[in-house]
């Protein structure tokens, strides 16, 4: 630099310098919540039942070493180096096994083994979303999902849950009236299976039927299913992949919550026309997946020991969930409701509608107790007065006091309440103040499953004016 | 499904069901050229000089097993689990210690580890650009780049390079031109040292004046530096980042080269308002990266040896690329040019216009040895009688065979030209048939420089017609 100095280090942080060159696509893209907390919630101080965070401490560290020596023996030039974008056939193999105990039965050439599940969502939809097209999705849906679908521009339509999963009817409502704009929407994303947040399953009516609508309108599916195999009571349902046989359904499968997260290993299965489509995005992305996080995986499935380690994971989950609703029925007041998932990692709790949980967030880090709140699992603004609970994080004694710290501020808000209006709350209810129940077994289709309590357009308004 | 069957398995592979769907990105989204030829390569009778391909044979199994070993015993569980977004903080710090030996003196703060250098690529061009937004690189540009910015449609000016680099004063030329027009590029993308493909280092001179011009335009960079401790004689040219401190440059890093590309582990470093777009981005892709990889780093610098790797790299790369360079002279003909890269890992060649290196690679793989072919590091349909030769992922006796086949295919098409047009083939050449040599160390801004040889559209024109 002869004739000019450079500016100082500090004008770097200047904000206008940069603005004006982002991309449209960012205007949209927002944080997700659980990221967000992520930094919070890493003071040791602090329960958090926030993050969608399997309980790691419970894989064996011999295990580690024994997968890692045979690597190391074996392998190492080869965990070392770049592999194909599609992914190692031996963890293909692996992957087929991991969906054969589904009762899935998947080609590994119809595969690509991805940087953690995350990244199919970010593929597909790469793949199929210009600006402006639709996408189906659960309301509410898996929050981190949210941020991906913004930052391809994505309008997203969310159907109302209850206890049965998706409403199924309403999405073809939807699908009726989009019809009838000449729009078409490019692809239905759901978490069949202990939902993530809400902790529903589709019932097995509603998935048969869900693959007709598939089939019948030539539309796409993607299956997330990170949690099927997490379950703590009851008799399976047949995964969509299943009924469909790979025609419209796509399959997002992970490692994070039968191994790790931490080795960020997931997969998709996809026509092949797609499949190639999502090969590409993902060599312009990060050209193939860690070569020895693959290689961890078939290390493991040599020791033949996943399906116990799995079985082991799900006494452990079982009993915290378990925990966690024993603890909301002694410490949540009883205008709140919750779900009572039958397998997966959390619980959706609904405030009465007063309630704003991102106001309550804030009060609960002070008690050093966090969790997700709803409107991180939604696009429009909804879930404002439901909070996403994970129980697979914290041991027992953790659950319970952190659901007690997070009922203490709501009883608090609740009494508050009642105070500044004169009302009791409970008189405020849209809801009856029963629990919603979610059967563990899977339900036939019935006209009495309860749409999940949500709070609609007007309930916000009237919360905004208290 | 009561009433309906699911169509057969096979009709998933039908193209037109599903083509309709396709987002409009998805059709300038093309193979990279290396990841097409990795299933090719990967036969063990392929004698590969495709890939960027490090070898990772030279790293010492008991140096993994003393990482993962160490991992197994203190930090199992956490390697295993999600980690932040930005990254471990214990592995920023092995970042800043890699680019202190560069003499970059960056703020742990304004990182993001990344799933491999390519994925800071990709959220670079997600953050800045909007479809049509431009963005300059250097002719030839690294091939993986390519996909990328398709898949974002952007318009890529790439500028030419002579054997000090990029010639900034053509890039100053394209950004007044462009001035005219009313735009502004989004971003420059370049690799400054040992360029891939090209393996040209861009001089002192320019690597000031380029720094200045991003000043003057307030214009971001972002210096690709993978080879830049790869460093086979002379003194290191400083970085971009370090001229700029970090105002305008974007810094990206990679273990890839130093350490493995198998880890997929790699770095940004950014002005705070870029850096928090680029985590927004990551979030939505793949949530964070690989903890394991990230703790592999760690214990690896803690053993303390990875100067000395480094070092060893080097000495065993130099001789690969000796060896290279005696190889071509011995058969190549002597129409062909190629560079003599101070470093990295790859050698760009130029034969005579009539031969496109596309088809040439179709004979090279019958004779079990390959290459990429140079038009895959343009976006414009340029490079097609150049090729990209990678020096450090074979031993000696391969790369002295590998060349001396690509030398015979290429005598032979040299041959066929004179025996169809009946002029000697050295006639017909826009060339002097001189080596284009890279100056290993920086050299003073010259007006003596020669331009890479590379054909225009005039000579693509009349090579159609032979």
């Amino acid at each position: 630099m002869s004739s000019r100095t450079p500016p100082p280090r500090s004008t770097s942080r200047d904000l206008e310098r940069y603005a004006g060159l982002f991309a449209s696509r960012t205007k949209g893209m927002t944080s997700s919540a659980m990221r967000d907390l992520m930094a919070v919630t890493a003071r040791p101080e602090v329960i958090s039942l926030a993050g969608g965070l399997p309980d790691t401490s419970t894989f064996p560290p011999d295990t580690f070493a024994a997968m890692t020596g045979r690597i190391a023996e074996e392998s190492c030039a080869r965990a070392l180096q770049y592999g194909p974008t599609e992914g190692l056939e031996e963890t293909k193999r692996c992957i087929a096994e991991v969906m054969a105990a589904e009762d899935m039965h998947a080609d590994p050439e119809d595969m690509i083994v991805t940087t953690g599940g995350q990244q199919v969502i970010d593929l597909v939809t790469k793949t199929l979303i210009d600006p402006g097209d639709v996408v189906i999705a659960e309301g509410p849906t898996y929050p981190g999902a949210v941020p991906t679908f913004s930052s391809y521009q994505a309008e997203v339509v969310q159907i109302d849950m209850d206890s049965d999963g998706m409403r199924v009817d309403l999405m073809e409502e939807v699908l009726e009236r989009l019809d009838r704009e000449g729009r078409k929407p490019k692809f239905i994303y759901t978490v069949p299976s202990f939902q993530n947040p809400a902790g529903v399953t589709l019932s097995v009516p509603r998935r048969k039927r869900l693959v007709e609508v598939a089939h019948e309108r030539e539309l796409l599916v993607l299956e997330d299913n990170p949690y099927g195999l997490l379950r703590y009571e009851g008799a399976p349902n047949p995964p969509l992949y299943s009924l469909d046989g790979g025609v419209f359904v796509m399959y997002l499968g992970t490692f994070s919550k039968i191994l790790s997260p931490g080795i960020r290993l997931g997969w998709v299965v996809a026509p092949p026309p797609v499949l190639e489509k999502i090969n590409l995005g993902k060599q312009g992305t990060d050209l193939c997946t860690s070569t020895l996080s693959q290689l961890m995986v078939s290390a493991y499935f040599e020791e033949s020991r996943w399906r116990d380690y799995v079985e082991s994971l799900t006494d452990i989950y079982r009993t915290r969930r378990d925990t966690m609703l024993d603890a909301l029925a002694d410490h949540f007041p009883p205008q709140a409701e919750w779900t009572r998932p039958g397998g997966g990692l959390f619980i959706w709790a609904t405030l009465p509608d007063f309630i704003d949980t991102t106001d309550l967030l804030a009060r609960a880090l002070r008690e050093n107790v966090a969790f997700v709140p709803g409107e991180a699992a939604y696009l429009d603004g909804r879930g404002r007065s439901s909070m996403r609970l994970n129980f697979s994080g914290c041991d027992e004694e953790d659950i319970r006091e952190g659901i007690r710290r997070i009922g203490e501020v709501v009883t608090e808000q609740v009494a508050l309440y009642g105070t500044l209006t004169g009302e009791t709350s409970r008189q405020s209810l849209p809801h009856d103040g029963a629990q919603a129940v979610v059967s563990p077994q899977p339900a036939p289709e019935s006209g009495g499953a309860d749409v999940l309590p949500l709070p609609g357009r007007a309930e916000r308004e009237r919360r905004a004016t208290p």
